[in-house]
């Protein structure tokens, strides 16, 4: 399969559910929605919830009432995102080639902007058993699976342990735990949930599992290498942010080569994870090469 | 009913089951679980969770399964006093008597502990199907319920409300618009989840709903007369804010007495709600009281 094609139409078909999801809303609380939707739709590459999309279509349903729960990892990596990028954080000032949003209205929107698309992750997941094509057993542990991969013990806490670990020597443990709770653990949740959606069988799902936290260490990997050898035009953002930040990554301890030979090892094991999978599987492998080709 | 002594059980019973809803975790996020403490544990009146648990009392229901919902809403509280406080928004440095989590543990870690603790609000109320006393489906309901009341279209609509209105000349409608949605809605949910929790009919979720619109209505405008007439050792935090920034309260439209006054007529008709529910609705009936003679 042509991976870039297939990128193009999941990106199409999400943009069009987000593009909807946020409503205009009271006419008091405009610049919110406008803060929210210049996040939203600022051209992300919709990792996570193609990766939702994809997992639900190897357990065999492309069906689009997957769609909220896909679009809820987004506004919850969105949201992180835009926190992240906040003074008090890593004060960054572009982000996918544009203006960050605190930048734009200010720090105090940007907080609730976040805020607000954090609770609104939650709004999509909890629409209604009466139109949910899933059983609400099923979709209570979507919302658990979501929580947990975002929270204290998931990406929250990863971004705390990253900002302690700052102009910290680390060793290689401390750095790829930091990496698994930032950015493992929702791409893990991102994976399950679409496995949950579709009805996985607890093998399967323990499968897309480990397909999930290998494909997350390789995208890390790949990131840090992106920072190092991307030029900002490549990148929408600054470059080299890491080496200027004193914040040790997988070149750091490998090398550029080395962490490029790490990566394709954890894309090697994330494929055999597969190797029972049908050819519905065949979006998901795609997209663990994807996932250390990618040029930003 | 002695109002008092009920809201000292209650509040013991919550503090309780708070005290263990954040766990230690991951060693390398330390500051994370301590900081969320710091704010959760530090003394509130807890009156949204207490509204809960009264709700699903009215309704028949004393049962402690109650209590991972009604935590939920306090979760949601203190984040967004957390994020509230922020030199980007209100910039306090006091609250409940004591620095606020910014001033100890800095604003990137107030940002991410507000974030943490909202996650878990969502946590609490996706536990196991398997686990819960009650049908997922109502599960559901009551994740809807915390959700809208929260966000873009709840309380954190009203704060970008709110900030915008700063040093605006508004009017008497905008104020109360300002007000539903940046305390009214969080109250209303925490009325309805309780009485959803514990299977109320569509009638008496109605009449609670009205119940809690009055109140919240009532709380807010006591908050107003509260910070004009209150000492910093009775609130805890700074008096007076309000006029210093300039902001339109109900006693800036009303004066204090009216102000007062219109409160008092705000309970009078919550308690006309109640009037066909019996003596399990006595705690409602004495926290409406309450709400406006509280001294902080």
């Amino acid at each position: 399969m042509n991976i870039q094609d297939y990128l193009k139409q999941q990106q199409e078909r999400i943009d069009q559910f987000l593009d909807q999801v946020v409503p205009p809303g009271h006419i008091l609380a405009k610049t919110l929605y406008e803060s929210m939707r210049y996040s939203l739709l600022g051209g992300g590459k919709r990792i996570r919830p193609i990766l939702t999309l994809a997992a639900a279509e190897a357990i065999g349903s492309k069906n689009n009432g997957v769609l909220p729960y896909a679009a809820a990892l987004e506004l919850i990596h969105t949201y992180s995102l835009v926190h992240d990028d906040l003074p008090a954080m890593d004060n960054d000032d572009y982000r996918r080639g544009r203006p960050t949003n605190h930048k734009v209205y200010g720090d105090g929107l940007a907080i609730l902007s976040g805020d607000a698309l954090l609770t609104m992750a939650f709004e999509l997941c909890s629409q209604p058993a009466s139109e949910s094509p899933i059983p609400a057993e099923r979709q209570i542990q979507i919302i658990s699976e979501v929580a947990l991969g975002a929270g204290h013990d998931g990406m929250v806490g990863g971004q705390v342990m990253d900002i302690q670990a700052e102009n910290q020597d680390i060793d290689l443990l401390t750095l790829q735990t930091i990496h698994n709770y930032k950015t493992g653990k929702l791409i893990r949740s991102a994976v399950r949930v679409g496995g949950i959606w579709a009805g996985a069988t607890s093998t399967q799902l323990e499968r897309l599992t480990g397909y999930a936290e290998d494909i997350g260490l390789a995208f890390q990997i790949a990131d840090d290498v992106l920072n190092m050898t991307g030029t900002r035009e490549e990148l929408g953002k600054d470059a080299g942010t890491d080496a200027k930040r004193g914040k040790k990554t997988y070149p750091s301890f490998y090398g550029i080569d080395g962490a490029r030979e790490l990566a394709a090892e954890c894309i090697s094991r994330a494929l055999r994870r597969l190797e029972d999978f049908d050819e519905q599987a065949e979006p998901l492998r795609a997209l663990a090469n994807y996932v250390i080709q990618r040029r930003n």
